[in-house]
């Protein structure tokens, strides 16, 4: 019910402003006896982090996150686990004349019809650094995870920027953690860095992007029917990431191009149980996970704060055209990755806790 | 937390399986005072039903629902409201051979896999009758909304079936209701009719589809930041439907394709208010609705159910070639088109009322 | 959130008033593959039921409970389990005269006020009744639990009625199945239903009780810190239940009156872990089970509904002796036995789920 | 759902051990535009603050909050207040005896138990600290309250302490915050002075309180049927506050010695509506407001940590005499006021935010 927590069991509240004195997650229900120490936290931080090279924001925030609670000589107690990031690097001065002034395509309008008043430093809560304090809180599922189902993997990469998409015939598992873009694809890196490039020093412009993250050894048997349905929580949690258009399991919209013969992932008995012949559904099943990878993309939109001109309106309704200098991310889609794979980690370690609870584990035999 | 459950506030439980004496919904955190009759709710049963043409099942099921609690001389009096509809017609004996058997991309196996148990009669709780429950939700959505925001209107149609796309030069809102698809394009009714009733006569085949619900007059303000935003719940309705395996909202995943320049709805200002010179975000900026036209669109993958053989396994592991007799449609999309409909209307009306609930109504003025 | 619904993992959502068609409680999150049968949960509300002497009302409803949902040849699949009761005895004339008026101590005025509307047949939602729908999930609790913790035993029972108090030296467990008071002595009997005669025939008056419910062989270690604390689930699990007006755990309020060293609870080594030297703490330390028996006490008001007049006003303020005729038990405590039963079975079964989630059960070993 | 949570609409998470860094607390759903400073919460936090008189426990924590979101230029902006409390004076040699060994009647066993590790550095999440953050976040509830019904007062005060009771003949409203009891009756002060004293400094002992909390001038009307009664709220409130162990709403647990003719609060009509001759339902029918004063009273047990010893083990099994030196409190009830009276404003400001959700403040008239 409340409108800045996620999950069930394994539940994230996130609460901080862009350029407040801090932000953090409050992680309730985390099992208890697994080790956790901040810099497990702090590389995923890290990749997320600003500032890093020029495709990203310049602001230089370091970002340093400190576990306030929770955690006794380096293992987690079962109790909350505050994870708090100063924001060290408050350059306010930067925002202050878009207080009056609504930018298109931003929260800036909803925000002030809704409260009556925002915190316009920064774009205050619907900045998107509040998705450091998810990327946190993922850091501590993945802990949880590496204890529970040792060798679970959640990865995710870019599949699309603006024109450009990703080749799958060259996908390269490997490749990704070697480039600023996440990109699955070495041969690439360099088409996709001049197009930003361009885009950023040419253009003056944003550009959306398309993100995947899968979920590799996660078992069968996660999720719940109608409502508490593992996809459904994955939709949720991807659309509640800023900037988040769409979201997609498996064949995702491309599934209404499909017959029933095309999109029927074929079953046979491998050696450790059931294997598919494909994975249209991208391991999800009626809401339940299949035991394949667990497939789900989502679309970022374009920054909206850029430096060409675009028409608006102010407070007091007179036209104005608004062009937002400052530090941005020409394409927030880059940064979006790990707080995929975060929002991921989450949802499925939170769906693992919700099946002990119901079933105690218990699976059908087959075979 | 329930797994069964939506919504915050206007809170909705389902319950039932396709083939047992009955299915519900409860309906928790309805404002009192509102008209409300069964038939008013019985009108969207009858649009969602089974059997009212060749192109969804022939299963003829009256659909009759009943409310049992919450309403008092046709009024709602903000307790529980229960809406049952009981199952009359339930051939059991069409379904008993598939016990032992798993239908590729069905639930069939994930349900087996998780609970160890399931009931196989008409898929049991991972039927696409389920939906019924939702619609009937829905229809008392509609009456309160009717009460809240006089003019707003919920309306769903098919943008995509198969290899077939809505031309939206043609578009015509006043075409929707009057032939089988839903389709806002008289003039192509008949293609979808003769391409429908190849794949299902000729191919033994289904068909994936797209729906796009749009709520017209949803004052702006609702929704809330981060995971209570409005796409949020919008996106973890449509992923709950039976079938669905992405959601989009405005520009959905070509968002992905879009520059920052082309993204930016402008701002002008109208006579009531703020306007837009475009709609590219689909009514929502940062979680928060802008008071233009919300869209969110969504695709239902073809049925698994379908009379060509598909390799699949027993229980006991044995290869299998399944063919599904029994009444099926070949394109679940089309039945998709109100259940879509009923989960916008119940989201939006949720989050009015958490709405009036947090802020009780106050609006930052513009202009 | 709901507000009809208690419960997290093992959660049930009651409906229906009084004197409409039906009534009933839909059960989620029940783990699958349980045994159950109507008659499992009949007997529980047999014991519930009005009717059966002259110390409850005389009204006479089999309270036939139907499963309509979530069972599958015998067993729990997982699913929901709507659990629905009709009412057949539906005498509305009886109450038709109190429309226009509040009963003082009754639910009456405040329905009225909150809702501007309410359904006045036998106090619609507010009515007794509704804790016919708790015993009947409460039965479903109980049958889980048979599986989880064999042994495990939930048993209430009356320590005072009016001006009468259990004499505890004569506490006999054997004794409470054996007479209509649930009294765990069977020589005050006589004295408990003289009493009640001649309040009911004499004096037209009601009564107060209390009521205590011992959970006996709960493991050590159910509950959480702080806000999901086993003691406060009960606490509101019980002040939730119709003319509840107080909860104690353990010495509940007496424990205002002992100072630290009586009220210490020594621990000692037993062959099978931690004992105890008594029991003060009620089977709660800081919100967790220890193992010994759970022990939680309410107080139910005397019924409002009574033949003596009270001052009163009705809707348009006049001033009015009000008069309740009808069919009236002259102390719900007695009823509200096996209500209480039915609620700390819910309360230990989700506490169950909810631990076995978070820790997968795991316990810090002693000795 | 959350662990750590409570509340519906506004919803407060709190966090944080004994002796860690700091603890706190995020208040989620707070309504926009409210005037908000850290002082206005200090004061609360001052009322409850160990280490001002030989009274409560010497540990000398200053207890500054700071406010580090969800506030705007001294105003509340809808989005989540985190509240951080910092922990200054962590002298944990005090503390580390005890890591091995249960105190009888604290949760030390129990947290063992069930997470298998605990974090015993004062009590860690067990410890009365944590209640700090629940006056924190009663302050944010209190100034939120003031602007929504203004003149609704929120006061609570000592009835019991061990043998002396609170004479309610001498009741007076305005001695309660000018002695160190908040006793309601200045001319008893000495007593109680002198009562604890003896206790503390002679019988190397401690003991439990009885406290009372009236909520007057909230509307009729708040509350609902069933789980979200207000006084099932209160309840569950009340309970998880540590070292409580019973509840009661107007008569509590002396309903049970009542009779309907004497409990029945006779209605009759006053100038500005209903008014009630007499309180025994302590302000609440049928789980709602009747706008008379809300009276809820909970019981606190004697600290268990005392200087006489009691018999025990250790972790190993052993049987040892626990002696608890350190900084406690003879009697805890005396600063569980304040925090009984932030849970009481908690709730009363959620219903009042519930109630306006679902009903949106309409009324039923009287007269």
């Amino acid at each position: 019910m409340s409108m800045n927590s996620f999950g069930h069991l394994f539940r994230v509240t996130t609460w901080g402003e862009s350029h407040g004195p801090a932000l953090g997650a409050t992680v309730d229900g985390c099992p208890p006896g697994v080790p956790l120490e901040a810099e497990m936290i702090q590389i995923w931080l890290d990749k997320r982090r600003p500032g890093q090279n020029k495709n990203t924001t310049q602001r230089n925030e370091p970002d340093q996150v400190r576990i306030l609670s929770g955690v006794y000589e380096g293992k987690t107690t079962g109790t909350p686990i505050q994870l708090m990031i100063e924001n060290t690097d408050q350059r306010s001065k930067d925002y202050g004349e878009i207080e009056k002034t609504f930018r298109p395509g931003h929260a800036d309008i909803t925000y002030w019809q809704k409260y009556g008043i925002r915190d316009p430093r920064g774009g205050g809560r619907s900045s998107a650094r509040e998705t450091a304090a998810r990327v946190a809180a993922g850091g501590v599922a993945r802990e949880v995870l590496k204890v529970l189902v040792p060798g679970l993997e959640v990865k995710g990469y870019m599949t699309q920027m603006g024109a450009l998409h990703l080749n799958r015939d060259n996908f390269d598992w490997d490749a990704i953690d070697h480039n600023p873009f996440w990109l699955p694809d070495a041969s690439a890196v360099a088409e996709w860095e001049a197009y930003l490039t361009k885009l950023r020093t040419k253009d003056n412009d944003s550009v959306g992007a398309a993100v995947e993250v899968v979920v590799r050894g996660a078992p069968a048997g996660l999720g719940a029917p109608v409502y508490a349905k593992i996809d459904t929580d994955l939709a949720a949690a991807m659309m509640s990431i800023n900037a988040v258009k769409g979201v997609e399991i498996g064949e995702g919209m491309a599934a209404a191009a499909l017959r029933g013969t095309e999109n029927a992932d074929e079953i046979y008995m491998g050696e450790n149980g059931p294997e598919y012949s494909s994975n249209h559904a991208g391991g999800i099943l009626g809401g339940i996970s299949t035991g394949q990878d667990i497939v789900v993309r989502f679309a970022v939109k374009p920054t909206s704060s850029i430096l060409t001109p675009r028409k608006s309106i102010t407070k007091s309704g007179e036209a104005i055209d608004v062009i937002t200098k400052g530090r941005h991310d020409p394409c927030v889609g880059i940064r979006a990755v790990p707080v995929g794979e975060a929002m991921a980690a989450c949802v499925v370690l939170d769906h693992l806790l919700l099946d002990r609870g119901q079933t105690g584990g218990v699976r059908g035999p087959i075979g």
